[in-house]
């Protein structure tokens, strides 16, 4: 990585001025990516580096309370910056901290995973979780800037980055048909091979996220592969045996793949045709030890039902979404039959 | 307390529909207030009661998280609302828990002392406390309705009163002559007298307020007295012998009125005239426990300060302010030795 790749952060820096930098971090991305980043950095301002710990147990309201306690100690004013170094836990919580201290600082989002790339740092959401309950508080909140160094993906584990391509999978999937199809040709997941594409896809959250901030409608197609896969994902982690969250969102994208062919949204062709793609790339995880009543609970809390139907986000084609579907609990299950006796339909 | 009174919050709820209500509270509101509100109140909606102990001491991250953990308990969805009654700890920590619960839920507020009914309910300010950092957390988030009800004054102690009077009083001086000419003709400080001046004194707020929501500039001038009042306030907090943020305020005006004689922004006789209007209401606080270091260092830490000058709000005239007013610290003491020295110039 060359000098240049940073000289946007330093111009932004010398333009925004800010009177303090906070730089958030976890150990990883301290070891793996502040080194770099300080090295190259081009600054008067004074800065501190803030440290969690890694992983989402981290996104708590003790941890927001240690970051406000830190800036208050500095006696950080309203024009103090967070540059927050990290996946989506550290996006999230840091997006969370400096838009509730004294009423709101800035902040710039500085990803290091591809789930943070192309997706989570993406459309102004922060949140932090409150005891099982994901991203139950937050606020929506928008980054200053976000600067992208698709280098940093090198440092990723295989599973990580795979877990990021499934959004990207879905951003394709919802919304841009050559996307998708650009995504699939791939035969491997690499960083060399992901990094000319992470633009484009997160333009494609952008432009979706710009037509509706506050998710009201036309936003909500971001959500397909999550209900049925959000479901799962808490299950996993009940059982303290959690799967990263593009795993669980792939998982999701097939059964409601299949739920949208059981709705008549798409041929069973075409169903049959993404999840062969996805499963190319995401084996099966099985979800045996989780039984149709758990699941289907989960779904009926999450969800604003009517008539006992619950509201799922599904594709109507390749490249297109329909949000506010209802579907039966009979579907639903049939689409968790599908996938439970299906593990490859290769 | 008629009915009809309560016909508009009725009707409010009406329209907006909402999918549950919460009432907050403390137990002084809870007794005094809520029985009325309940007897009056017109709905099918399904609400519950949330009581919270009286006093600033909980308007914390820890009470925050209690509301938010009830909220998720009751399977709470975006369409609920929540009723802030009581003063202003419960409208800045209701508002709080409300704007940042699945990134914003709607409240309202029913504001029961007249600090809150005329000014701090008013504004969007949303905030909690974080050790001894006054509303150092909060968000800007607004209401979708304020409903006061002036009878609910009639519960209040008298020093409730005159606190929340002590607004109103810098409402005329910083924007409306002819309001403080009003206020200062009262024989007494009553429910009686008061009601009928409430809503011009919100309205006086109101109107600051649309022109700069975020604080950049004119906004500010809603902080005449708060410089001084609130460093003092914090001061006698500290001392575990808590004063009014109303008794502050007042101590801070007659002490910011001096510095802008000090500074020559209104005349010797103004500036008395003036002040000997607030004593006639409020009486002498002595401040002599403190150390003019201790009363200049917080209120160093609290602003934004150039070439080791304090920026101040201050009228320069009575109805008319400046912000961004940048005193030296000697000045600033005189005016404290001014406080100090005359006890009253009646």
């Amino acid at each position: 990585m060359t000098d240049r790749r940073f000289s946007d952060l330093n111009q932004f820096l010398r333009n925004l001025k800010p009177s303090k930098i906070f730089f958030l971090c976890d150990e990883n991305t301290h070891q793996h990516c502040i080194p770099e980043l300080l090295q190259n950095l081009e600054t008067e301002i004074p800065f501190e580096i803030l440290e969690i710990e890694a992983g989402e147990t981290q996104k708590t309201i003790e941890t927001a309370t240690r970051i406000w306690e830190i800036f208050a100690e500095f006696e950080t004013d309203r024009n103090a910056l967070l540059a927050n170094v990290g996946g989506g836990v550290i996006t999230d919580l840091g997006g969370f901290s400096a838009s509730t201290f004294k009423r709101g600082i800035k902040f710039i989002h500085i990803p290091t995973t591809l789930l943070a790339m192309c997706d989570s740092s993406i459309g102004g959401k922060t949140g932090i979780d409150l005891h099982f309950f994901k991203n139950i508080i937050g606020t929506f909140a928008l980054p200053e800037q976000i600067f992208v160094y698709p280098d940093f993906l090198k440092t990723l584990p295989f599973e990580e980055l795979r877990s990021g391509f499934a959004e990207m999978l879905k951003h394709g999937l919802i919304a841009d048909a050559e996307h998708w199809e650009h995504l699939i040709s791939l035969d491997e997941i690499s960083a060399e091979n992901i990094a000319p594409l992470i633009e484009h896809s997160g333009n494609i959250k952008q432009s979706i996220v710009n037509q509706d901030f506050k998710e009201q409608n036309i936003r909500k197609i971001l959500n397909f592969g999550h209900s049925i896969g959000h479901a799962v994902e808490s299950l996993f982690l009940k059982n303290e045996t959690p799967i990263l969250h593009g795993e669980a969102v792939a998982l999701g994208m097939i059964c409601e793949t299949r739920l949208a062919v059981l709705e008549n949204l798409i041929s069973e062709d075409i169903g049959n045709y993404i999840i062969k793609n996805i499963q190319k790339y995401f084996p099966h995880i099985s979800i045996t030890d989780f039984s149709d009543e758990q699941i289907l609970s989960l779904m009926m809390n999450d969800k604003k039902n009517i008539g006992g139907k619950i509201n799922f986000s599904l594709i109507n084609g390749i490249g297109t979404c329909l949000f506010n579907e209802y579907c039966s609990p009979e579907n639903v299950l049939s689409a968790l039959d599908f996938y439970r006796n299906n593990a490859a339909i290769l």
